[in-house]
């Protein structure tokens, strides 16, 4: 991860600093973290996401993932790639295999930045409410 | 919001359901979520929806926001639009200007689907740490 990814992400778990929520981001720290999301906002790497985290064991074989899809073994490497570069996944080839496993400290820097501060709701403003 | 988009986000806020992290995700939901999470992944929408977001009040004018983007009107205004039709925030026109506020039940739901669940913490696996 880029130093400017921890200043991005990491600081925001502290509680000490501002959240996506509480403060206007600054350009750099938007395109940085616009890439985490990037990784997020496709059906197949949020369903490899959610079945890499959600294993026993904490790790799965790219051989038990690629079947669960109608999709060629390189576009799911590819994906998997995607996800690994936005800090999302590590892998570790062993043997034949690659396996993969969730970092936990991305995804709980993101739920971090997006959750409001103890103490401080978002007021709601005076108006009716909005229509869509 | 659609039906379905309740389904994927919404019971996640109570405690009681698999989040990302936890089960693995169908399809459907895979696709709703992924809607959102692209939505997030841009930059600039990420800027307007922290400055959307912070602001005191709860919410600001279109008037407010474009100044601080070396974009046009409509590119600005097809931003928010995407922002708004994944959910993330609402609009209200009065008079000449449009207002936007945030919709804080998206983002809760997108921290809660991110957040491990509290007494299950992800095993780490028992090898050697994996390289990047």
């Amino acid at each position: 991860m880029s130093k400017q990814e921890l200043v991005v992400l990491g600081r925001d778990t502290e509680g000490c600093c501002p959240t996506l929520l509480t403060a206007p981001l600054d350009e750099d720290r938007a395109v940085d973290l616009a890439r985490v999301f990037k990784a997020l906002g496709d059906p197949v790497r949020l369903r490899l996401l959610s079945m890499i985290a959600s294993r026993a064991g904490g790790e799965i074989c790219v051989c038990d993932l690629t079947p669960a899809f109608d999709l060629s073994q390189p576009t799911i490497s590819h994906h998997l790639k995607l996800l690994k570069q936005a800090g999302l996944i590590a892998s570790e080839r062993r043997g034949t295999w690659v396996y993969y496993r969730l970092l936990p400290a991305m995804t709980d820097r993101l739920a971090a930045i997006l959750t409001r501060p103890a103490g401080d709701p978002l007021p709601e403003p005076a108006s009716a409410p909005v229509g869509a």
